[in-house]
């Protein structure tokens, strides 16, 4: 391959041993704090501070539209895709509500959204094609134009972090993509596609049956290769999941951790382990979705969620409810007396 | 019974119709926020507000000491209370840290610390008695204690009230009181209380042996009658326990919705809801308790939890952490476009 990833260390042991050791001596029972206190050490190890701190946070969305929609594998036609980011760009998404509430920014990506956009501060404009190809007829993009959303993912994470980020989230809008996401999934772990095929954004039961056969049909067509994610992304995947793979391996690359959301921005994050399987540590989960194929990602990849909260929407949405909680988890690290400190009689 | 009940009204059921309407004109598939969808209907009904605002908020934490620590039911000793009282109000608490992360104020109770706290702004001196008497060989409270804790519980959330509250959660710390709140489980829902029995903070093989035990004996002596909620709250309660009962009964009475956290703020719940069973849809569930109890009085209630996080400290943790997801819900309600604000195509 001609594209060059970039070097991803591991975590830092000793910032983890420090970060766990405080914890055993803060004023509460060892461990009873559960999942906080394994995220503070995450943290830590990643962010290499023994108390970390995690107030600078965004959501990155990428957009990009899927030439499979042709095969009617959406609930929704294509045109949702440009008119949704318009909406994210007048603050009316869900996603702006939840990042709002969280304190995040949102940063808007146009990876291959098929219109053109207009002009707007918070877009970025990345458009590496007006779209994907139709994957049931051939592959969905040119190896070059994989590289180029890989490569446009990982500027545009390193331009967030040269603004101040200690947290990013990845988010997507793309009418068609939760086909893509169940491509690549069943491309990397095997199964059934049956099995991993789920009602997007609300497919009735004979359109989550063509749903599957596309889907066949795309594998069959393409033989996407399961040891060359770049083979598999450039024949099933999209811009928009290739631009977010790309922000996951840029992000580990700087030693931030990356807030992964629900189905599609999971199998971004399947893209980037499967060519850098270093990416896996700096991975946090957050909701575990409705979409059927979900789950057997969250495995692939390690990754256990922090909540399920039966939703299915996408755009970040999931991640931006975890901030709080990730950032919670941060501050008792930090801000908790210890048992000397507050005088309190140990156990 | 002298003691008189607040009157509690049903929830509104025009708002909740209402805000069900919105959330499905808004720019995202139908359902696709799930649990968000439902949390702000609820609270739509609760607070009778088309599009609620949940902004300001407060974690009640209440202590109390309980006699039955003689027993040797607990891995701590007894002084821990009134040292964690202490912590609560300097700030060094996980409490604090999670409430301060959520934007919530913090309002700690002295209901019956075995001890004198000294004055301090943030402490509310609410004591009924130093500590409950030994449950292992007769009532833990007088019938007056423990409506004299109601009572208490229902004028501190009406104080808050009256200083400006959307949203509440209750909380609590006092060694030995999920020795209380198993035995109050046992009572009400009438399962094995081997099968209700949990660690606690911490004790070990021989010491959950013991506290099933300490258990056993407490129910043969008291008899506490599962029909009749205030002779099972005096006889195996807790004073910060009948307090916090009495804060969801006097939230609930003043439509402000009630955020319940584990093992024993759950065993407070359950107390005001078999005094007043119209109190269960005011309660919102934050997150499943490691302590093996609550799962039961979660079903017993209703309610479902938001996440499992494997905690288990108490102190109202697990529900601040709940706060922003809570308040998620209502910004979405709230703040979404629908799809013809957005010009976004339906599906």
């Amino acid at each position: 391959m001609t594209f060059a990833l970039p070097q991803i260390a591991p975590l830092n042991e000793a910032m983890q041993a420090a970060a766990r050791e405080r914890q055993n001596n803060l004023t509460k029972p060892p461990g009873s704090l559960g999942r906080l206190e394994e995220l503070s050490v995450q943290l830590a190890g990643i962010l290499e501070q023994e108390r970390p701190s995690v107030t600078r946070k965004a959501v990155i969305v990428m957009a990009g539209d899927h030439g499979v929609v042709a095969e009617g594998v959406s609930a929704y036609p294509a045109e949702v895709t440009p008119q949704m980011v318009m909406n994210f760009l007048y603050g009316g998404a869900a996603i702006n509500a939840l990042a709002g509430s969280a304190g995040a920014r949102v940063v808007i990506v146009d990876m291959g959204v098929a219109a053109d956009l207009p002009d707007h501060p918070q877009l970025v404009k990345r458009k590496v094609a007006y779209g994907t190809k139709n994957m049931a007829v051939g592959p969905a993009m040119t190896r070059e134009q994989a590289e180029d959303a890989l490569l446009a993912g990982i500027e545009v994470v390193s331009a967030e972090i040269e603004n101040g980020l200690d947290l990013v989230a990845i988010g997507e809008m793309g009418i068609g993509n939760t086909t893509a996401a169940t491509a690549l999934t069943a491309v990397f772990t095997g199964l059934p596609i049956a099995d991993l095929t789920g009602r997007g954004t609300g497919v009735d039961d004979a359109g989550l049956a063509r749903k599957i056969q596309v889907i066949e049909n795309a594998l069959a067509v393409n033989k996407p290769d399961p040891n060359d994610a770049m083979d598999a992304l450039m024949k099933v995947g999209g811009l928009e999941i290739a631009g977010l793979a790309g922000v996951v391996l840029g992000a580990a690359a700087r030693r931030v951790p990356v807030v992964i959301d629900g189905f599609i921005s999971s199998a971004a994050a399947l893209v980037a382990a499967e060519l850098a399987p270093a990416v896996k540590p700096y991975l946090i989960g957050s909701h575990e979705s409705v979409e059927i194929g979900h789950q057997a990602i969250l495995r692939r990849l390690g990754v256990r969620p922090l909540f399920n909260l039966d939703m299915r929407l996408g755009e970040g949405t999931g991640a931006a409810l975890a901030f709080p909680i990730i950032e919670g988890a941060a501050r008792v690290l930090d801000e908790m007396a210890t048992f000397a400190e507050a005088g309190v009689a140990g156990g």
